[in-house]
């Protein structure tokens, strides 16, 4: 067997690049990060990107003791291991980013969208391992997902597959417009924008008490929204009753699909902890086919947040 | 390599069990059938298979030219090779039938629902040969699924996966009653009771003519509905054009979950042909999130009607 014990994760981000070199344990032996933000030159981003690699590669031993690169990044295919029309980050069109890498690494690299990174990095290193059927669904300011069956990421035809945070959960003609152009998209409600949004909704309509009307009601964020909840804000709590009964419903027929063993979720969502897994369990049990009753664990991952994404990026090299 | 040409499939359905001995190009060298209504114990419904497949089997040369035997039936279990808690079958709680079919055949046997058994024959001898991402529906008297991923069928954790029938697709209070005890299931309106359904609830809020008010309201089935729309009738085609519309609109959330390269539609509704599979097309076109758009394929399986579910079950067999 050669003796490559490390791999190369990179978190691409729309504002930052996370670079780790990590062993097949999770650990994380040297890290940096540089700006992907305003670098609008792909090649000039690859320059940074190696320059900052350099030392971190020199100090566990060079190139020779690396057996590969994964990198996690919105819009990212697998199959081509192109960034495809990503909105959020600098570069427009069709990005050949592994390609790019690896001309100038000499490694294999492999690439993935961000939230299959995150299911990948939870079926190496985290709360799913050794699962073959779960979902992974992200929080974040979006909502994304990575399916795993059969101990496979489900890519699909294109590698476009696990889009759930674009299921349209709301058909009626007042549905929350979202970003992809179509209304009622499961990431306007359970993403942390969503959240924010439910807020300000039950502001409008509700004349009850709450410290959240202390503030411009635009200003409103998601954490506002989990602080005063965590204060006993009836209405903050409200919000994430009303999220995590959504979600659950949601996942009851995600269930229908994959029957997965799990649930495992991620992103600052998640920090509401029971406030909001407690409606998520309960609508999911009661909404849910009976012959899946009692049967899908929701888990919170348990990955160390500034590293969750480095390490699921690196979990994808480690599986190549 | 051992000479065994023949596998024999079982297309066990609440009122007939069909068996089909079925070579490896998808022919149906003999066939038979039992009753399976009634035969309320177990013992006694394997005695009498086994009568019914002996000449058959002596007419391919014996078991010795026999690979195995796959069955498609419903609420079969894939996993455990048990029937478990079908509500159309005679059999209550939990039946071993693989086990029950191998201890008195000495062959190999498997066993699956029959939506994942028309899936099964649709990648192997049907119109997703060489698919390895699609989604199977059968639109009969309820709304089965078969799914595929990375080649592979969709079981999940427990076998039950793939229940697209009962995925909710309507959250109203008026949402329709479905027989898994819940609102609003897919297949509610999707099926051949459905359509049923729809037609009466047309006639009931709407006022223009229509052939199908000639009959009792009770009395009317999908089949008088599609003799009606094939007629030229306005309401029959409309009720068509909704439950198109619906399957369209389900199939682009569908997609958000596995991308699949195509859609295979089969059961009686396919019969309606255009009348049905042109609003799919067009509300799924116009519902899917835009990187889907222009991919999934529409199809209408091609296998003969009768002999489908038969090479089904024999297909998971020779994928044995």
């Amino acid at each position: 067997m050669e003796n490559k014990p490390y791999v190369i994760g990179l978190d691409l981000g729309g504002t930052n690049s996370v670079f780790g070199i990590v062993d097949a344990e999770a650990n994380v032996i040297v890290s940096t990060s540089i700006r992907t933000a305003e670098q609008n030159d792909v090649e000039v981003y690859i320059d940074n990107c190696c320059k900052a690699l350099a030392p971190l590669i020199e100090k566990v031993g060079g190139i020779d003791k690396i057996k590969g690169m994964g990198i996690g990044a919105p819009n990212g295919n697998f199959y081509t291991g192109n960034i495809e029309l990503a909105p959020n980050l600098p570069w427009k069109g069709i990005v050949p980013l592994s390609k790019l890498f690896h001309e100038r690494l000499g490694i294999p690299v492999v690439l993935t969208n961000d939230a299959n990174a995150a299911a990948i990095g939870e079926m190496t290193f985290g709360v799913a391992k050794g699962m073959k059927n779960f979902i992974m669904l992200t929080l974040g300011t979006g909502v994304g997902s990575g399916i795993v069956v059969n101990g496979e990421l489900v890519y699909g035809c294109d590698g476009f597959a696990g889009e759930l945070g674009h299921v349209i959960v709301d058909r009626s003609p007042e549905a929350r417009l979202c970003g992809c152009g179509r209304r009622g998209c499961l990431e306007t409600y359970c993403s942390a924008t969503g959240v924010a949004r439910t807020a300000r909704e039950f502001l409008s309509k509700r004349s009850d008490d709450s410290e959240l009307r202390k503030m411009p009601m635009e200003d409103i964020t998601s954490k506002d929204v989990s602080i005063a909840a965590e204060h006993g804000d009836r209405l903050a709590q409200d919000v994430y009753k009303f999220t995590g009964e959504l979600l659950g419903r949601s996942c009851a027929n995600f269930t229908a699909f994959c029957s997965p063993e799990a649930y495992v979720f991620f992103g600052g969502l998640t920090k509401a902890g029971n406030l909001i897994m407690d409606p998520i369990k309960e609508a999911y049990e009661a909404n849910v086919q009976n012959i899946f009753k009692g049967k899908a664990k929701m888990l919170i991952s348990q990955l160390d947040d500034a590293q969750a994404a480095v390490l699921g990026a690196a979990a994808l090299a480690w599986k190549m």
